[in-house]
C-alpha cells in the first residue's frame, strides 16, 4: 500500500468521506428516490468553449463499481458504519441513468456535461470520482484543441507525462490531447492502452553521456537510420544543425526525420536550421520545438513565418498552466420528482432534468439553449442516454472517431470563439419554461426563509 | 484496457518512449558506464522555498521495476525494438544507488532532491517516472506548508480529491497535504492507503434532497450524533446556523461538532455565527469554512479576527493553483567518471556528484552550500544513501514521522522566507571546487565549439 494505486480493485473507496456518511444518513432515513445530479462548468474563465472528455473513463468506472469484500472490511475498521449499512453496500450497483454529450463535443457555460438520475445513495456516492476524471480530461482537451486551433498543419505531440500531475493524469493527458487534435504521445503506456501513436526524440542526457555530439547522432543513427529526430541545442544550436547534418551524411543516410530545438530564440534558430538544411539536401527534414510550448507561443513562432514542422507540448499542456481547474460542479437538480435548486451567492443552479439543443447557421453554432428534458424545442440535442437502468445503451465510439468528432465539432466555432485571445463565449439562453421554474423555485425558497422569520 | 489504470504490473511502460529508444541506442553502442543524474528546482518562482516529497513513492518504484512478458510482448509488437534489446530487458532490474534528502525537508533552487547512480541504461529508462512522482508531490507539500504556516492552531483538511488531475494525483496530494501539516483528508482512499485521519461533513445536495434544512441536520445528527459537522449556507447562512441549532436541541444532543460556511462573506458571517452558537450555549462547536480557499485567503481571514475553527482546503492546494509545475528536471551530471554539463541558454546544470550542506545558527538555517561529494565541508550533510546496489538501505520513516520531520524543518526557516508574501530565497552557495569544475568544463565546451568552427 506504500503507493496507493488507484485501480479496479479499489476505486469504489476513491471518494469523499461525506459521500458514504451522507449515503449511510440517507439509508438511515430510507431515503433512496431518484436523484438527478447535473455535472456542469459554471463559469469559462480563460476558455471561450469547452471540449467534454473523460466520459467512457466515467462510464467504466459505473459499470465496474461495487465494494469488494476488503472495502467493507475497511469501513467496518473505521466505526463510522452500521452493519446494516455495510451490508447493503456489499450488494451496491449503478443501477441508474446516464445522459451525456458525446465526448468529443464542445460545450458552453452551465450545459450539463453530463446527468447522472439514480436512487439517491447511488447518485450521491459517485460525486466526487465523476468529478476528478471529467475535470482533468476536459481541461486537457480543450488546451489541445486551442493549440491545434493555431497549429494549423503543423503536427502536436503530447510531451507531458512527466509534469503531470501524477500517473494517471499523465494517461488522462495523453488520452484527451489526442482527442483534442494531438496526432501523438511520448507516453508509452497511453500509446499501448489507447492506441494512440507514439513520438520520441533524444534527451540532451544521451548527447551529454557520448565524447561529443556527433558521436551521439552517429550512434542514434544507427539504431534508427530512418526514424531519428536529432536534439540539436546541447551546446550551440547552429553547431549542432551542422553537426547533425555531418553525422548523417557520414552515416551514409540519404534523408533523416528531424530536429529538434528546445531552447534559445526559436524564431531566429529555426530559420538558420531551415537554411543549414535545406542547403545540405535535407529539404524534407523536420523541425520539431519543444520547451515551455503552449497555443500563444505556437502562435507567435507562426505568425513569424518561423519554419517549424512539429511541436512537443508538455508541461503547459497537461497541467492546462493558465486554467489549472474548472469552476465546475455535480449538482444535485431534482430529487423524487421535485425540481432542487440553491441559494448561495453566486452559486445558483439550474435545476430540473435537462436537455440542451444547439442551433447552427451554415453548419456554424448560431445558439444554444437549455431547456427542461420534456420541452420540444427546434435544434439538434446534445444529451444522449448512455446509461439505462444500469445498462450501457451505445457502442462506445473508437478514440479516433472521438477525435475526429470534436475536430468536427471545432469547425462548427464562430471565428470570434476560436480566436485563443478572444473573451468572448456562447451564452446558453435558458427556455421559458426552465426560467419560469427557477424563479418560481426561488420565490418559494425566499418565501420560506421569511416564514421561518415570522 | 479502457481505463487506462497504472499499477505495479505496467509502470515501467509509463515513461517517455525517448527513453526507451535512447536504452535500445546505449544498448548497440554497449555504453552502459556509471551514470549520475540529478533531480532538482532550477528557480523556485513563486515560492521562497520547497518541502520534498514523493521519496518513498520513488523507491517503492526502483525496488519493483521490472519489464512483464507482457510489457516485453507489447514492445515488440511496435517493431522498434530489437530482440537482442528486449533479451536485455527480461532481466532488467534497478541495480543502482539512490541519494537523497529527506522526505519532508525543506530545500531551494539548484539543490538535488535526489541523485541516481546507476549503470547508464537504468539511470536513463526512470527518468520520466521520477519527475512524475516527484514534481506533483513536492509542490502540494509546499503547498500545503504555507497553508500550515499561515493557519496557526486552527486545523487544515485536505479536500482536494475531486478537483485533483485524475485518480493518483488525488492520493498523492492527500499524502503530500498532510506531511506539510494538514491534519487530515477528505479522500478515503487515502486515508486506507497511507493512514491518514479522514473528515467529512455533508454537501448541499444532501440538504436540498430533504424536506428542509431542519429535516436534514436532524437525519444527519441521529446517524452521527457525536460527529455532525452542518452544513449552514444552502439557502441563508444565519437561517442555516439558527436551523442547526434548533435541529441540534430537539434532537436532544449538548453539543455537535462543528458548523461548514461554503460561501458568502466569511468574515463577517462567521463572526455572526460565533454569536449565535456562543449565545445557545455551543462554545465548543466548531466552525469550519470551505470554499476557494488558499494561504492567503486563511491569512486575510485570520488577520481580521474571524472566528474559524478549521479549514477545508481543495481546489487550490491540490493543483497548486498559483504554481501548477516546478522548473524541475532530471539532469546528467557524470558519466563514466567525468563531470557533465550542457550550455543550453538558462539551462545550465551542475555538474558531477554532489553534497547539500547547511549550516544554522541558533536553530534557524544560515546558509546552505552544494559541494562535491568527496568534498568535507562544515554543516549538516542533507543527502542521505537510500539505496545502494539496488537494495534500500535505511528503514523508512512513518509518514507521521516525514510529517513531524517537515513542521520541524519548517521551524528552521527564517521569518522572513516562512513569510507567504516574500519573495526572498536562501541561494545555495557553491563550494568553490564545484565552481572550479563548473568554470574549467564551460571553458572546454566552449574551446571545442571554437575548434570545430576552425
Amino acid at each position: 500500500m506504500k503507493f496507493g494505486f488507484v485501480d479496479e480493485s479499489n476505486m469504489v473507496l476513491l471518494t469523499d468521506l461525506y459521500e458514504l456518511t451522507m449515503a449511510q444518513s440517507y439509508f438511515n432515513a430510507k431515503m433512496n428516490g431518484i436523484a438527478v445530479f447535473d455535472f456542469f462548468v459554471r463559469n469559462l474563465k480563460k476558455r471561450s468553449y469547452l471540449l467534454s472528455a473523460g466520459l467512457e473513463q466515467v462510464i467504466y468506472y459505473l459499470e465496474n463499481l461495487k465494494f469488494s469484500k476488503e472495502d467493507i472490511e475497511y469501513l467496518k475498521t473505521t466505526g463510522r458504519f452500521s452493519d446494516d449499512f455495510l451490508d447493503y453496500l456489499k450488494s451496491f450497483r449503478f443501477t441508474g441513468n446516464l445522459y451525456a454529450v458525446d465526448e468529443g463535443e464542445i460545450v458552453f457555460e452551465n450545459e450539463p456535461l453530463l446527468t447522472i438520475e439514480a436512487p439517491l445513495i447511488e447518485a450521491q456516492i459517485v460525486e466526487t470520482f465523476i468529478i476528478n476524471t471529467m475535470q482533468i480530461s476536459t481541461l486537457v482537451a480543450t488546451k489541445a484543441l486551442r493549440c491545434y486551433s493555431v497549429a494549423g498543419k503543423s503536427l502536436l505531440v503530447d510531451f507531458g507525462l512527466r509534469r503531470a500531475h501524477g500517473t494517471d493524469a499523465g494517461m488522462k493527458a495523453a488520452r484527451s490531447a489526442y482527442i483534442g487534435g494531438f496526432i501523438g504521445t511520448s507516453n508509452v503506456l497511453a500509446s499501448k492502452c489507447f492506441g494512440i501513436p507514439s513520438f520520441g526524440t533524444m534527451a540532451h542526457s544521451f548527447i551529454l553521456a557520448h565524447k561529443d555530439e556527433k558521436e551521439a547522432f552517429t550512434h542514434f543513427l544507427k539504431s534508427y537510420p530512418e526514424n531519428s529526430t536529432l536534439l540539436v541545442d546541447t551546446f550551440d544550436t547552429i553547431k549542432g544543425v551542422e553537426n547533425a547534418v555531418e553525422a548523417v551524411k557520414r552515416s551514409g543516410l540519404k534523408s533523416f526525420r528531424g530536429i529538434r530545438l528546445d531552447s534559445g530564440e526559436i524564431v531566429k534558430l529555426a530559420k538558420e536550421c531551415r537554411g543549414i538544411l535545406d542547403r545540405a539536401g535535407f529539404e524534407d527534414t523536420m523541425i520539431f520545438v519543444s520547451g515551455g510550448l503552449n497555443e500563444y507561443k505556437i502562435k507567435e513562432y507562426l505568425d513569424a513565418k518561423t519554419p517549424i514542422d512539429g511541436w512537443g507540448v508538455g508541461t503547459e499542456l497537461v497541467v492546462s498552466a493558465d486554467l489549472p481547474f474548472l469552476d465546475c460542479a455535480y449538482k444535485l437538480v431534482e430529487y423524487d420528482n421535485e425540481p432542487k435548486m440553491k441559494l448561495s451567492p453566486k452559486k445558483v443552479t439550474l435545476p430540473g432534468k435537462k436537455q440542451i439543443f444547439r442551433n447552427y447557421c451554415n453548419g456554424i453554432i448560431k445558439s444554444d439553449t437549455i431547456e427542461l428534458h420534456d420541452e420540444d424545442i427546434d435544434g439538434l440535442p446534445l444529451m444522449k442516454r448512455y446509461i439505462f437502468k444500469g445498462e450501457v445503451q451505445i457502442d462506445l465510439p473508437s478514440l479516433d472517431e472521438i477525435r475526429k468528432k470534436a475536430l468536427e465539432s471545432f469547425d462548427t466555432l464562430p471565428p470570434e470563439i476560436k480566436d485563443i485571445n478572444s473573451d468572448e463565449t456562447i451564452k446558453p439562453s435558458l427556455s421559458s419554461k426552465l426560467q419560469e421554474m427557477v424563479k418560481c423555485l426561488k420565490i418559494e425558497l425566499e418565501k420560506n426563509l421569511v416564514n421561518r422569520d415570522a
